[in-house]
């Protein structure tokens, strides 16, 4: 999945070659790792879930004391104008806002906000063959808040390379919480659907699955603990590029019998009604 | 403290006006805050510690998987073309080392390598009037590495503010950490002097201060708790701009009389010697 930005991007209030936008060595994102971000999917040249990312934008903006110039009309528009110039149907987006040009190093500044758009092949809806998990304590910090800090999850690449891993599922004090960039579901041996409720980033696609009235699954949000996921028949997560993907080994531990889930695999049926 | 930097700074080889230097927004540390840096002071024209501040630099690169292109002294050579350029002699210089132009958003790729020098007022040794504290809960992830986070100093500033204080001291789970930027010490009232051991970022500052044997002190690293601190007759921070710098109040309750303690002049009067 490359995601190298495409024709255009937005630096500010400039659109700019993307492959010439920068910014100065002086920005406190580079400076400090100071930020927030959102990102965007879009099909068949349409945003999906606009109105929640955008709330989640500005929500992640405040919580971090960065003042936005745009109204939420005039962001809309700048996203418009440059999808309309870079003329990719199946993409996503990214709005970054940094800390800054910062005067001393440390204290937040302007933010700068930079819009890149990737072209992407994007899951739309089917289900997926399964991932494998490693478990790894980590609770993020600021976890509502959809910040530039992926620190632990980018450090522990070759560790989750070593174990013939996809990707690392957060737990914190005996409690399950998220993988880096996507929320954690399991499914019990009575057919309840869970997903971890507490110190997380609360997904779009999350929400979206909860918000299913005809499901004909219970869905609830609530914590899972170690013990939980041991006992657990079907595991998956959902994420904006991925919708649910199931897991199929946790540790090197298979989960159920090691493929899509049948609750998985009816849970994004549904889903994929929605996209 | 203005850290703006000066005349020139230095991206990859290149050397660069200060007020031009800028990286492609594809870099790992805007995307993703992934880096790592060292801080170099320079007085009197002369860097203070140097051959400790590369140890931890290339530890830090090494630890974040982080290859460094330029051998030590290659290192010292871009350093010392760069300070007679700049012609600083009080100033610090900032070597980053970020993820690089990730191809994907997520991967690291080729580091990126930016060195910034800044005039600063430094403490030469002399003991400075005291500052306030306030404790907050909060443990640095991989905090043994010189690490681009700071993303809760940042977000605590107003906070900082609103109490009045100058600063934050991390505490987890009972043990007291570190301050963003300085290590922490106590004088207990038999003069024993502690500095936390565990989870931290160990200073320079602090390293040479244990390494002084005519202290006339025992100085010991070993943890810290929050009934020490309520305990403690003194209380100061160290780090390479402030060298020690007496902490007069935590969460708004005095620390002994509220003013530099005998300790910590005595401390700071040994430390002067080595600069």
């Amino acid at each position: 999945m490359q995601l190298q930005p495409t024709k255009y991007s937005i630096v500010n209030e400039d659109f700019l070659p993307a492959t010439e936008a920068s910014v100065k060595i002086t920005d406190l994102a580079l400076q400090r790792g100071y930020g927030i971000f959102d990102f965007f999917k879009i099909l068949n040249g349409e945003i999906k879930f606009l109105e929640d990312h955008l709330d989640r934008f500005y929500n992640s903006a405040e919580q971090m004391h960065l003042p936005v110039d745009q109204t939420r009309d005039e962001l809309k528009a700048m996203l418009f104008e440059l999808m309309k110039k870079n003329d990719l149907p199946e993409s996503g987006i990214k709005i970054t806002l940094t800390g800054g040009y910062t005067p001393d190093g440390y204290s937040i500044a302007k933010p700068n906000m930079i819009i890149t758009q990737q072209a992407l092949t994007l899951n739309k809806g089917d289900i997926a063959p399964g991932i494998k998990l490693i478990t790894h304590s980590h609770q993020r910090q600021l976890a509502h808040v959809k910040t530039l800090d992926y620190l632990m999850a980018i450090w522990l690449q070759p560790l989750i390379k070593e174990k013939g891993a996809d990707d690392v599922l957060y737990f914190s004090h005996g409690i399950i919480r998220e993988c880096p960039r996507a929320n954690f579901f399991i499914v019990t041996q009575n057919n309840e659907v869970i997903t971890t409720a507490t110190n997380i980033l609360k997904g779009v696609v999350r929400k979206q699955l909860l918000a299913i009235k005809d499901s004909g699954f219970n869905l609830t949000e609530r914590d899972i603990t170690l013990e939980d996921l041991r006992l657990c028949k079907e595991a998956f997560i959902t994420s904006s590029t991925k919708n649910i993907l199931p897991v199929i080994a946790i540790d090197g531990k298979a989960i159920g019998n090691a493929v899509a889930g049948d609750v998985s695999t009816q849970l994004a049926a549904k889903l994929k009604e929605l996209l």
